[in-house]
């Protein structure tokens, strides 16, 4: 084999060819020694011994053989997506969302706690283990020792986990977030900004899987841009890709609610919330004003967003946030704007996670992270008594 | 050998060290076998083998043993880089200009040929021909025998190399440009849009190498914003990445030129070339009125840009174009204004690949695409005669 570039050097390659078996295998729900060779372009012998690699870390598990076929049958096996977990955090002004999920980012245990806006910081991470403790005590968790945990927060969260502003949250700007929750659970910690995280919640997981390129637009009580591009979440320089900036028309889409609100409910302070809550509910019901007013909320946001789509040409824009549940009565009138304006017309579709968004792009984000960290360290984390 | 993984399968795992060893080779004057295998993560014998197979394929030379050493010297290898070469085409309003460049991307010939934006496709197209016969007939180009050409034109380019629309050449929109130029010269032909194309130059072997994210803004007789994100030019879903939407304030930015010009030289009708080399000639020899102006010009441009500069948070803004020429007169109030306006302010370059960075581009996009084809089909189309 001294002509032959490959021998030798097993570690690079062990873990070039570990990694491309377990994304076929986690694609799957079960696969034969042949079909593994095939999908990641390798030999039978080779296949045969990542299998064998692969059982013994407990990494995948062998079937029963299945019946009915003339001869041996092959030996068929499937990725051990319970052999670790981890958690997905969402910290909102409203509520601390909570899931454990499987290795295959399945969630299987979640706890959700309603919190108020203005509950101080100290209080709001107190929540925040309550709610971890509080999942991890369910029936469905009982099994769940998480080896790294995902967080999502808003605001602009910084390379290093920590929350450089922080406009909805009291005292949450200049939080270290990864440091104040290292000890919630086991395991690393990572944070990302929520609505970065929704975005790879969707693309990977929703409603947006098989696009390259795609602009995620929150739409709630407040607005939001998420990249996916080139197949990967595009974070920025600082971590800080998706901020707006005033004078785009933005806020002056949310007017429209505001004037509907209190021209029905003649408050005096509407807030973005109740308004678009009302609006919504009566345009579902049928009321001509109402779907009148969320179609020209929706142009307004078209309008706005035109220019990013016109830069960024992706192939789909998701519509996610509490108004994005208004479904075609917002994507509707919101696809048909951006079709008159861009250069191109993305597709546009509405987000499927809904509220666990930002939670289940957390998972994503921690098992990102598993991915980095060699197994025999995950492992160690997850015994710590030796 | 049977517990390990690695035995067998030489083609993907041979792919993959190649491709990382002429990454490391691609980018030191000349280095050893030990300094390889290190450097790519590889056994020493792995390296030896996979310096031999160069060596015989011709895509590595040896150097002339150093001297002075005590005992015997190590053997020195070098890329060599003119074992091919590959051409790169701009497709102007008022020039044509095609390099040819050794695998390195370092230009050894240039032709430039001036238009007119009136001139027809057809006699366009043939002035193309005339550059590219022209540039291969000089002595710098003795050697060379493109392997594969890169083409840049204004307008969006689709992702077949047609031109989709283009608002600056006659009868341009719809031109299969692969395929009109595929007679121009051997290998195939690849096609960008001219503004990626300069900044995917200026990223890979401009002022912005060093760099993941980056947008690059043209400032010339038109705008445009190219999009390095990444560590990869971004050029969306239908290839179209990059468009600018009226009601930016873009246009306006001009006024502030054509104005001063007009206020000058009296001109009915002064057209955008001739007001910014008025107003850059003018700030360059110290007028204080040109250089106010052209500080308006650069703070309206930065105005545009901040929130593409919000949403994209990229570590850098290229200026490139001709009016870029002015330098810091007009790059010192561009990043002073967005340093004012972004969440956090990009650092400011301004090209330094100048009017032949499209070129160069597309000479990087030829390389590209002679990456993605196997050695041999090169080598077949190198020597058309068996």
């Amino acid at each position: 084999m001294s002509g032959d570039p490959l021998s030798g050097d097993p570690s690079l390659l062990r873990r070039l060819n570990t990694a491309a078996a377990l994304r076929v295998l986690r694609e799957r729900a079960e696969i034969t020694v042949p079909e593994l060779a095939s999908l990641i372009g390798v030999s039978r012998p080779t296949a045969q011994d990542l299998t064998a690699q692969l059982l013994r870390e407990g990494r995948l598990v062998e079937l029963s053989p299945g019946s009915g076929n003339v001869g041996r049958p092959a030996r068929r096996f499937r990725f051990r997506a319970e052999a670790g977990h981890v958690l997905g955090v969402d910290i909102g002004a409203h509520k601390i969302l909570v899931l454990a999920a499987d290795l295959l980012g399945r969630t299987v245990a979640a706890q959700r706690v309603a919190v108020t806006p203005e509950l101080p910081a100290r209080e709001r991470l107190d929540a925040v283990r309550a709610a971890v403790s509080g999942c991890l005590a369910q029936p469905g968790a009982a099994a769940v020792r998480p080896l790294a945990t995902g967080v999502g927060t808003s605001g602009m969260v910084d390379t290093e986990g920590r929350v450089a502003v922080s406009d909805s949250l009291p005292q949450w700007s200049g939080l270290d977030l990864a440091r104040e929750l290292a000890d919630a659970a086991p395991g690393p910690v990572v944070v990302g900004n929520d609505i970065q995280l929704a975005t790879l919640a969707e693309c990977t997981g929703g409603v947006s899987v098989d696009v390259r390129d795609c602009v995620y637009l929150y739409v709630g009580n407040r607005l939001g841009i998420g990249l996916w591009l080139g197949g990967e979440l595009h974070r920025g320089h600082h971590s800080a890709a998706g901020e707006m900036v005033a004078g785009d028309g933005w806020e002056m889409s949310y007017q429209r609610l505001l004037d509907w609100f209190a021209g029905h409910q003649g408050a005096e302070k509407p807030t973005r919330e109740n308004a678009a809550r009302a609006v919504v509910t009566a345009a579902a019901a049928g009321d001509g004003g109402a779907r009148y007013t969320l179609r020209a909320f929706a142009e307004c946001l078209a309008d706005s967003l035109t220019r990013h789509v016109a830069v960024l040409d992706p192939r789909a824009v998701v519509l996610g946030g509490g108004i994005s549940r208004a479904g075609v009565l917002l994507s509707e009138p919101f696809a048909g704007r951006l079709a008159e304006r861009c250069p191109y017309a993305p597709e546009v579709r509405t987000s499927v996670l809904g509220e666990e968004s930002t939670a289940i792009g957390a998972a994503r984000l921690a098992l990102d992270q598993l991915e980095q960290m060699p197994h025999t360290d995950r492992a160690a984390q997850k015994s710590p008594t030796p």
